[in-house]
């Protein structure tokens, strides 16, 4: 006998909470389809050269890899087999040739290029699948999570950013999480403040440094740039240019001017100012923070960079994403321009199991429950259930003949609305006595009445 | 550089695809619903002591082991690791600890023994995942492929049965399928066939060679069988008890006299039985067929066993289930007995497909796609997507500013239902010229004759 248990970071998604999850699942998915995005699943697991070298050192860390199956000592002599004992890669990357997918970008840019000839670009898909990381659990933080995402491929235009800042106004709104930030950047601002400050060509260290703002403040990014080379006042400048404000044509003249003298500035901030034009005055705006300290640290992102944040939540982004010239580019397809978002679905359920959003009727209440004495009230009970499903709805009929008692008590557990008990008494009437789970009030109730109740 | 491609065995599900998967598992999941069963979801990874030992060494063998993280030869010494050359079971059972699941049964019993104290009993959950096995590809048969499952667990009721019988009837017909024969045996019937005809004590031996017979036929399985010192006359013998038929109180009696001497028989007969008067001549019951020689392999079933065909679609099995009395006892919780059914989304999707069951309509056709010819029209395109969207209508305005021949071979190759040009004049006059993509008709529409036509 063994005990029960699940693998460290993994859970169960027990009715309740599967049905409050597909709340928030099912909402954000409506939203993509309403802006023209199409459904896409791809595997869990992904061929371990499609993944390794895409998230960094530490992302190839935290990949879950998958043993060969068969004999996987197949390609070893005995003496190469215990040289491998000193090299733990050479044995892993002969025993292991798949891994689970680390998120769902990566697995979207391999179906592209494999699929380059027969899809349409711009092509614009969503995907909310689980992605699997190897990082050590902790509250908020798991082995397997998902994500929901949606990319466009195939065009250039900002019409794309302002339709995402739109999508984050209508998910939150929706939500009822209307309080959120959507902090914004451009990664050729960022360009321009480095080597304004005079940091040229170190925009990564910038990037990683900065991006630690939230968690290590100031005092924290300065010590690391400084470890890094850069002089006390470029900080000082640097933390000058880094500023957040509302996003609107005049903000953009204003960072304009202070980052004149780059090139790389202009092409930022008439980018961002074509996202303005396009948003047109959409009430979607007003949640936007043009906020020069974001970075986000992956290196694929070149263009417009979000993230999300409820306030008042203290969880950190529940959602991030951002334009990349280039992301087919190491599959062997060129000059493909994209941009992806990405919810984090158990962050933004964390949220709103914190704030009490779900409401009670979402809860997983099966409507009825016929309860009954003997064979023949239950046949009966079958009858009238059945009746019930095929109007489109769900019934059940206590299983086992057992005392009444013991059936309203599991009515009452599982959290039916309604029990119908039927006796003699109701089967010579034609009748089901209904009772209100939540009222408690109870009456006899004909078919029809019935059907009006539950409808 | 490197080419983009997917493990054998595994597939992206494109748009196409995926929506007419959703058909099914949506129509299967409505119904389930309706029969009183609620969501549940598992964790892909499972612990490898939940999962090895439950699928027979065959299946043990199919398992997909996800490879520890961090240094895996954590536990070795030289000696010890040098060793396991000899030993790979040794190595493995050292370097791998999780593994992929396998079925969808083992991981909700696994759930039901940790939450036993939480759940109440009877618990009906359905559940749609994948599932991963190392078969050896080939047509029909992935690698990773989708269950769709429903079980009770915590009663005998005979109820059970019926509603899975009646579930279906309702998916068939749901899914355009209704030409199809659900074979029903009972595994107490099934024991007493062994006994009367002497092989007693041998069923498991009796149901791996009758498990066979569709693939091998009756000349193998006979071989088998008298391999394992079964003498020729017994399979004669064996060959008149297996008959098929129509589920009925007769079929019962004629079965009941040719076995008279065996008390499992009259168990088996006598839940039988009582699915026939639980169906009460619900319609379900004309797409059963007692079949005894149905075995279906999996040891723990203990009851009656199902397996779902479609009539002529040359594909073997699409559903299979059955009533076990003791799923959880490997897990430690004794007494608590259960019944599930499992739909293989893949095969019902193939039959389908081949069978053109799914409708134009339900292809992946965004309804409307706005054209343009400079920003100034793109804008006011913006405005009434914004609209529309605004009523719940999905609606795209091309992202880029291209020849407006582009944009329409774009909206034909993507399969729009309609697309709206806007130009200068439809500006002044506030409308657009809305084409219908599949009659070819085109005309000016204004806003309400636009929404009139997309409702």
């Amino acid at each position: 006998m063994q005990k029960a248990s699940l693998p460290k970071g993994t859970r169960d998604f027990a009715p309740v909470v599967l049905k409050q999850r597909q709340i928030i699942i099912s909402s954000i998915s409506e939203i993509y389809v309403k802006y023209g995005f199409e459904p896409l699943e791809t595997p869990a697991m992904e061929n371990l050269s499609t993944l390794t070298g895409k998230y960094g050192d530490e992302g190839d860390k935290l990949l879950f890899k998958i043993l060969n199956n068969g004999n996987i000592l197949n390609d070893f002599t005995y003496e190469e087999f215990t040289e491998t004992f000193e090299n733990q890669h050479k044995l892993i990357s002969k025993i292991a040739e798949k891994g689970l997918r680390y998120d769902l970008t990566i697995p979207f840019a391999r179906f592209v290029v494999q699929n380059q000839h027969t899809i349409q670009l711009p092509f614009k898909r969503y995907q909310i699948q689980p992605v699997w990381r190897a990082d050590r659990p902790q509250k908020g933080r798991y082995r397997e999570f998902w994500q929901c995402d949606a990319d466009v491929v195939g065009t250039n235009s900002m019409l794309c950013e302002a339709d995402f800042i739109k999508i984050y106004f209508e998910v939150f709104t929706k939500l009822e999480l209307s309080n959120y930030t959507l902090k914004l950047n451009h990664r050729k601002v960022l360009e321009a403040v480095s080597i304004t400050v005079g940091y040229t060509g170190k925009l990564t260290d910038l990037t990683v440094a900065i991006d630690k703002l939230d968690k290590i403040g100031w005092e924290g990014v300065e010590k690391e740039l400084v470890a890094k080379g850069m002089l006390n006042e470029q900080v000082e400048h640097l933390k000058s240019l880094l500023i957040k404000t509302s996003l609107s044509k005049e903000a953009l003249q204003t960072i304009s001017s202070s980052l004149k003298s780059c090139p790389e500035a202009e092409v930022g901030i008439n980018a961002l100012s074509e996202v303005i034009n396009f948003l047109d005055n959409h009430p979607a705006i007003q949640g936007v923070e043009l906020d020069l300290s974001l970075a986000r640290g992956l290196d694929y992102y070149t263009g417009c960079i979000f993230e999300a944040v409820i306030n008042d939540a203290g969880i950190g982004s529940v959602s991030g994403g951002g334009r990349y010239d280039n992301l087919t580019g190491v599959f062997g397809l060129d000059g493909v321009s994209g941009i992806g978002i990405s919810f984090g679905i158990d962050r933004i359920y964390d949220i709103m199991l914190e704030r009490k959003l779900f409401s009670e009727d979402n809860q997983p209440i099966a409507p009825i429950l016929f309860c009954h004495f003997d064979i023949t009230s239950q046949l009966y009970c079958i009858k009238i259930a059945d009746k019930l499903r095929a109007e489109g709805i769900a019934a059940e009929v206590f299983p086992d003949i057992k005392n009444i008692r013991k059936q309203m008590d599991y009515a009452n557990k599982r959290g039916y609305l309604f029990t119908a008990v039927v006796g003699d008494n109701e089967i010579v009437q034609d009748v089901v006595r209904l009772k209100n789970m939540k009222t408690g009030e109870s009456f006899d109730a004909n078919y029809e009445s019935l059907i009006n109740q539950l409808k």
